[in-house]
């Protein structure tokens, strides 16, 4: 039996992922006899941390398409090998912000890329591992752009500056993803208060891992 | 006609392409009648700059291969369409130190990835473009390793803690690629002194330049 769970939590900046990821992590280490470990993408270990400030930073506006892409899979390949594939390794829960699906939605969808490409080398980075779940927080272009505007908080980053016509393209690619993959891809409506969007994360969670994982609970 | 010249210099550090190359340059100047543009892999402008100081970065000793291979193929893709593919399509010679070939030595002999998978990534980070001329420059490891560690001036980075070993099978990965492609890369003995290295490589990019570009000379 394949250990570990991995739970990637997708969808626009904006979307509410963190908070709800907040949220969820107390309720979900009630119900679920597992270690868990909380991470991100792009970064999440040091030499992806680096690689994510070559990503955002705001004076690399002439990046192409194709490096960026390549970036974000060197990322994923060093975040996959030094800290998710030893947590899967010793059993945990990794709930991980952006995975996978991020290349395919941003950089197939909005930027253009060969859709079959990007899989290849998303296989490639992961060793084939796919998350056991991926939660999809849908929402309408314009709310998750108004969301970033207002939180003055939050470092502006180059991907912020995209039009609204690439974000409404990425938002496509994702409901494509999640048609395509009915069976680990749920959609959240997270147009909700995080409190409903919470709880309907929760309920996702707690089926797939029933359904895959009965020893846990 | 496709415009432009593209020609490479492969081989490992301590060989000297980097000495060949300024001795050649004047001459060739004299023979050749085109603009040139003297470049260097990874680097060779802003993005892959930065992405050449995550690589080489000895602290980064846990770097995993895919990780290495992805990062140095983002640096490719950057430095190919922001500065080499502008130069080529107004008929400049670019001279490049290291391309495509050092990805498949190092990186598919040196560390064992997937040759095939190698040469897919190349063609995507070059949209298919190759060097018209690869000059190897072809040197026991052992010499190349003493040659770098003689060299005082030179900061030492992360590849070259790599055993001796690492460096024999990227020797052996760089002979099998100028046996399979002949037409493409010519073998230099750079045991040689750096004249007679500059004297043969000056001989060998005549040869190909008068193959296909005869109106130049």
């Amino acid at each position: 039996m394949s250990k570990g769970f991995i739970i990637s939590f997708e969808g626009p900046d904006g979307a509410g992922k963190t908070t709800v990821l907040e949220k969820l992590l107390p309720q979900l280490k009630k119900k679920v006899k597992a270690d868990f470990i909380v991470t991100r993408e792009p970064g999440g270990v040091l030499i992806a941390e680096r690689i994510r400030e070559v990503i955002l930073d705001v004076s690399h506006a002439n990046m192409d398409a194709k490096t960026e892409l390549l970036l974000y899979m060197a990322a994923r390949r060093q975040h996959y090998i030094e800290k998710v594939l030893p947590a899967v390794n010793q059993g945990k829960v990794v709930l991980i912000d952006r995975f996978i699906d991020s290349s395919v939605a941003y950089q197939g969808a909005g930027r253009g890329l060969d859709k079959e490409i990007i899989s290849q080398l998303n296989a490639f980075a992961t060793d084939n591992r796919r998350p056991d779940l991926t939660l999809y927080f849908d929402l309408p272009s314009e709310i998750g752009l108004g969301r970033i505007q207002k939180n003055k908080d939050r470092e502006v980053n180059r991907l912020d500056l995209e039009t609204l016509d690439m974000h409404q393209r990425v938002r496509q690619g994702y409901l494509e993803l999640a048609q395509a993959e009915p069976d680990r891809i749920t959609t959240l409506d997270a147009s909700l208060s995080a409190e409903a969007v919470t709880e309907n994360a929760l309920e996702a969670i707690m089926k797939q891992i029933s359904k895959s994982r009965s020893l846990w609970i």
